[in-house]
């Protein structure tokens, strides 16, 4: 089936740790004759050509998707409705444009005013690391790993060969392709994504503040288990700013949860009550479990981080 | 120096993660003529001891600290003072006696009645994975290290030789000795330690009762953040129900601050202030590249579990 999947002509717009390696997975699988990126920034056009990542670039959108039988957006979520409203009246017909953002109820909403000849499928890779730029791609990021598709109320045959030629996409580059209702999926993520990301960026951020712990023992002492915060911490800022706007009514709602959840812990802490923190710890031990047999996390202790060559 | 360091009969109470790591950098740096350990359950013994862990085994205590020169508790740790008085009319004159608990203000008071005989210096090696038992243990677990030792307020010579040995003792395991005041360790490991092991229980505890969410799209979708937090989440439930038992007000402490700041990142997200997310999000990723140029963690994207061998 998947060799059936092959472009023209693909446009990578923002050329950062996804898009770029989703056209190092492509390129690499020989799915399009050509690579195009397009980016604002004429200096990660350079360097994405420099790394062979693609095959020329383009800053100006309209210029840069002329000719473009597949679009991949691959901005940060904010930027989606605004790329999307200048594709309309510059992308050709029957190109597959698809997203790569980590909300999607934000991006259908933005889709109602593209015109029905764009063909727009939201997609969600659940794929990542902490780091940003063209550098940072690498073609087997999303081996394994699941990519969300989140259709638009359409019913047309033009749009729904669009899913499937996006489905295939994904699976062509290693991902399984699940298809979901934007409003759960915002729901789902904000519990296996976003709502860890805030917890950790906020977390570091109090360790700072901490004015008799100094910076250097919190770095000397991290293996004790902060540096696991640290990680996804570092990712990248303006990404997940727009995560937390797009998704706000998602995000709160866990986050309403958690802060629950930690009232509880926190006050079994206060009065002592060794029953219900004991309880709490044993039954989150089988969740890991899981995702280590589902292939989402490695097996080793440390995350195999700490195997010295021995 | 280390060549200095060579025990009688070393002897391990609680032969976990802690406790079987010693014995073996101990074993393979041959610091120790005979390692012997001490645990209530007879079945930790026999495993340990067809691991090549421990020479011999014993169920009582003060039978199997007769003539060590060494004793090691590494037990959790609310049972540290209660085996440190079972040691006081137990143990050998002159044996150096070291705890390797997380918690240390706790067991400095439990130490008071200790005769002065005990030389009973508390130790915490800042190290460890997720995983428990005897099966657990490794010998490079304290490679690279920090092991913080919060002597006794004692001024007599004899103690003084015995915290010196006890340093050298962690460096021949390869870790780095420090000397701390009981107290600021505590606060100083709720930073590092304790709150993010809280965190990442109450986190992944959360999830699991989002109803509207299958636990099953917990595991599919856990590449998007969530799965880091389940690894410190599998740690060992006794071992933490004690540390929050033993600790609590540094953890009331630090939870109170970090619960002030995620409400300074809810408000933001409720009113859709992106310049405040944004720079909270930008100023911690400074933090992980300290702790990765200390050696403290892995340069590696995605703590570099995923990678495949290309």
């Amino acid at each position: 089936m998947t060799d059936d999947i092959k472009f023209n002509r693909a446009v990578i717009v923002g050329v950062g740790l996804i898009g770029a390696s989703l056209a190092l997975a492509m390129r690499e699988r020989g799915l399009a004759a050509e690579i195009v990126g397009v980016d604002r920034d004429p200096d990660v056009i350079a360097r994405a050509q420099k790394l062979g990542i693609i095959d020329g670039g383009e800053t100006d959108l309209k210029k840069g998707v002329k000719g473009a039988d597949l679009v991949v957006v691959s901005t940060p979520v904010g930027a989606v409705a605004s790329v999307a409203a200048a594709l309309a009246d510059a992308v050709d017909d029957g190109a597959l444009v698809i997203d790569v953002g980590s909300v999607k109820g934000a991006v259908a909403e933005a889709a109602k005013t593209l015109p029905e000849r764009v063909l727009f499928v939201p997609c969600h890779p659940v794929a990542g690391t902490e780091r940003s730029g063209p550098e940072a791609g690498f073609a087997t990021l999303f081996q394994d790993r699941w990519c969300i598709l989140t259709p638009l109320p359409r019913e047309d045959a033009a749009y729904k060969q669009a899913v499937d030629k996006a489905a295939a996409l994904w699976t062509a580059v290693g991902a399984r392709a699940e298809i979901m209702d934007a409003a759960h999926h915002d729901l789902a993520l904000a519990v296996t994504s976003h709502l860890p990301h805030l917890i950790a960026f906020t977390l570091v951020g109090a360790a700072d503040d901490v004015e008799s712990v100094a910076q250097g023992e919190v770095v000397k002492y991290s293996a004790g288990g902060f540096r696991d915060f640290t990680r996804i911490a570092a990712s990248d800022p303006i990404m997940w700013r727009d995560v937390f706007l797009t998704n706000k009514e998602a995000v709160l709602e866990v986050l309403g949860r958690f802060s629950e959840e930690l009232a509880v812990m926190q006050r079994a802490i206060r009065w002592g009550d060794g029953k219900t923190l004991e309880d709490a710890f044993s039954r989150v031990r089988g969740l890991r479990r899981a995702i280590v047999e589902a292939g989402q996390e490695s097996a080793a202790p440390n995350f195999g981080r700490d195997e010295k060559g021995e």
